[in-house]
């Protein structure tokens, strides 16, 4: 019999889940036992869902169903399930004692008043927003040991605040200027259910912007870098590449009076020297998606206009892993105190 | 005031729908005078519906009513709409006196038997089905002169149908091996519905086969051939292709002793002599989807193993066009006395 | 004999030739009599060269000879060679009487001294700088007609030109921020050799940034803004999309105080009001790459935080056609006297 | 120290020289210890090459020299590198007394006659190609053990020999009619050396065939399936993918009178009960690309026209791991007396 801690993902049949289970499928200190879709539907093996898993597991994936998960007994339980559906589940996984990664955005926002606008729905319990710790790995490894709620961040803002909180928590931006993020995702961060806007047609040999001014995304951002207090700081415009993975960040900022490139990389080399899934382009080179696709890294690099003192900041990730899945896993070992690349590698 | 010909377009919601706004809204003769979807949902400015239309007109497109049809009072009316609903609302058009031009299928098939296990329903007017020219451009220029009610060729079909009719009309293919036809098609063909099978990152990255001895264009294609009475004699299998438009079809088939590629040649040059939307490749070069993409040519060429016999022939078109709107062009100018390549070039 | 206008096109091989050759075949006032490649390399149909051309033209491409274009005796001639080609032959081509309408960046600077930091060469003609057209159809038509030079502008600049001169000729923009321009254009722009950077697995499934502050149309964009003598009011980072054709540029910008969006949309239309290839978007759908591929037109939109006074405005075009060809033929149409749209519709 | 095997990769600088090393960095029993490219250029980090191996090595690619290699006293040596370049650096690779695994074609053919004309080369070891091992792993484990030479198989002939070598052995297969095989790669499959062939644009939303009757592998296809002596049994035809990795085989075959689908699954079955990384599709669903992209997996399926027994073979893979790198492991694995999956999972 296995010691290995057991876990359970719900959400299983969309693009997240699917890489977490194969993530977990060859963890060393965690054992997939259980996978749920949503309530409805007939359960299906995952190699049926999944094709890519055939040989991999004989698992079965089943409707949603609380009983049937505390029979599992699973230590953590992985979330890849709608924001009205992880906010409705969630009080009770947690009360059966299990740990909780949510990859929705139920439980990210502080502020419970945002979630009508934003999301769509009241919160009903602004004491586990207050409790969640908002998983951005690298900035809160302490909070994450023995955490029971963590909100995994989402996509686009984890591509953003890797490498401007440093910036802004050393004081090296002019926020007279504002952070402008142009974001561009692949259409996996749209989610499986196919939809006009997913159809290979309307994406293909195409490019869009899209919510601008009105993603939910902004306001996890500026919370994510303390700016909530700052109306106007920042702007996130979201646009949809004719890809599958990969999210590419460009951000444009102002730096104070005399900040050099070498401050700015010497900022990011301390705070991420023991970060093994952030990688800093010091050279020439500047991030690209193909070389973070199918990997759990955040690649952060910087050009300066030394005569202006703007600074553009391209950070890529692969959207699904990074943005979701592998920090999904960064997060859950650090809670279970297990090695923060544990499967990962 | 205009008097040109009268065109109304049914199922303009569509791809083919729109492409074959398109040309009309260039076409010397005809005149684009309405415009319908399916039978429920709200009127919308085409430019809104298609917002590459924007600036080109200013027509509405109306839930498809047959009165307000009437009341447009058009010659010729084009349907790009499902195939049951052109067997349903084709009658009742005819009857008004407008010619009809067919894209479904609901009119190709002589053998109305064979619309239960192809089409999924019950054909009521056999009558119709004899009636109907099989608007293979090429081959029907006479019968086309006056013709009442077109049934446009699938995409596939024309691709197949066009580079092997004449050579088996001219003896030269040796039937005891069968002539397989391996098709490859971009995600128009599909239609505009949204689904899991052309859902962006389904595609994307991917190819597969479908439909495996089951697609509904095989029972066309050994009509087109005069292969009915021939069974086992045609393999078609078709593919999903990660691209917009464009069909391109390998074929395989075994020479009667002595047939040269010389003879294949002459005998395309021959049966395409006159029809401007053919071009045959004579060379080393083979078509290839991007020099027929966004044209209403269908490309035909081939290669020959001396030693064995077999030839394999490579034909390529844009489903859209050469295997939708343009050939329904092609097949409405004849029908109304007009130049076969009016408002097509 | 024809009494069409003669035309030449030289750098016939390349993307931007090959659609400038789609457009003169259709052209009812101008007549292709010329095709040529660069100086070296062996003469062959145009057919051959771009199969998507066969049975369109029997015209032979020859290498570049001046001689032989001289006794073509060509009213006009369409140059999309290099930028140092053109800087090299255009001097001769304009004695010898014909209208050049040059498609690289040989004449669009009006300071000789930043060619040879962006270009690469030095500048022996600063009276033809002085003379040529900056051709931006749109604002400059007057100027156009009787031209003899036309330097035809990039395509980046022509999506941020477009719409932003005119809120800044008209005084609505705060430039105390500087003018942020996110563009992201197909790979055609990167023409037609073949590199590392066009291979087709390091461009697919990817999306990079590149040239960051370094990119040649900058001082391009600056001098169509007249921001020649404003010091870091404008940035601008291209990006390469995984698709062929199309550019759609992300423009961030300030308004002064008390500027609403209703001024920006009149101030445009009463700009583009007699333009029929600028289209403007003035509801809440944004300009996509999709709707403007393949056509001649330059898409406009806007998006406006009025807390914050911070406008987004979203621009497309097709990078080969109003990016270059489309507007090459706008510019040649005007220079002799015949409708804007000739030929492009 | 390590007790690890020392590895060397030479083609380091390829897709599938990139692909097999980001497998050695993390197998248990292997350890790549140098990396070499073709003889000229400079020595460059590999992740100066491949920036996707940023942070996982600090390994230098040097320019290839037998010496250098030599001092690292490598166990097993990979060359990824040109056909005529393996040839030739081989002999000595094996004097020195490394296991050599060559990805290229220079000791897959058993008829040195052949490689004039395929390969465009004389081929000087006539002796090595009988002594080579064809490393189809599933079909010769026993060979593998100890072995020296191994001639890894081409990313086309894995697809076809895998599922067709069980079946021809059994004597299911009617020879009377040819076996037809119409494959489709991405373009990792032609190299990472830029050519108008993969530029991007000429790719993309296009598809062609190439090669037609011509290419090398069908001489490999043919002596792997032991129809050497069967002039005209098998037709093997390439087509090019606008994607990135993977390979789908669509093969027809005539099956001997009386034999079942049941017939062939059960043949499958017997055949790779024990290999690890065939995937045998026994439902209604066939094998599509994106079920192996990034997996080590030859998948197969089939259909049966049960009253004509024409046969349907789908076969997938990744053509830069089954189809190259991955198959290599395997081979390596075997021929030093590992797991056949070390490293693979």
């Amino acid at each position: 019999m296995s010691n290995r801690v057991r876990a359970v993902v719900a959400g299983a049949t969309g693009y997240s889940g699917r890489d977490l289970i194969k993530y977990l499928l060859k963890h060393p200190q965690m054992e997939l036992v259980g996978a749920f879709a949503s309530r409805s539907g007939e359960p299906a093996p995952l190699s049926a869902i999944h094709p890519q898993l055939t040989g991999l597991t004989n698992l079965v994936c089943h409707p949603f169903d609380e009983s049937a998960i505390a029979k599992l007994d699973p230590q953590v339980i992985f979330l890849g399930t709608p924001n009205e559906f992880s906010h409705e589940v969630t009080p009770a996984l947690l009360e059966a004692g299990a740990t909780v990664v949510d990859l929705s955005g139920a439980f990210r926002l502080r502020d419970a008043s945002l979630y009508p606008k934003f999301y769509g729905f009241e919160h009903t319990r602004p004491d586990l927003l207050e409790k969640a710790v908002y998983g951005l790995t690298e900035f809160v490894r302490e909070e994450l040991r023995g955490a029971k709620l963590i909100a995994n961040p989402g996509c686009y803002p984890t591509t953003i605040i890797v490498p401007m909180k440093p910036l802004l928590d050393a004081g090296l931006i002019d926020l007279k200027q504002p952070i402008i993020c142009d974001s561009k995702s692949g259409v996996t961060g749209a989610g499986k259910t196919p939809a006009a806007g997913t159809h290979f047609v309307e994406v293909s040999e195409s490019f869009k912007s899209y919510n601008v001014f009105k993603h939910r995304h902004t306001p996890e951002i500026t919370q994510g870098l303390g700016l909530v207090n700052s109306p106007g700081s920042l702007i996130f415009t979201p646009h949809l590449l004719p890809i599958n993975r990969g999210i590419l960040s460009t951000i444009y900022a102002k730096l104070k009076e005399g900040v050099t490139r070498a401050d700015i990389l010497k900022t990011w080399q301390e705070m991420f020297a023991t970060s093994p899934f952030v990688r800093i382009f010091d050279g020439s080179q500047l991030p690209e998606i193909k070389f973070v696709a199918n990997t759990p890294y955040c690649d952060i690099g910087c050009a300066l206009d030394e005569a202006s003192g703007q600074l553009i900041i391209v950070s890529a990730e692969d959207n699904l892993l990074k943005g979701a899945a592998s920090q999904a896993l960064q997060n859950a070992n650090l809670a279970l105190g297990f090695d923060e690349g544990a499967g990962l590698r």
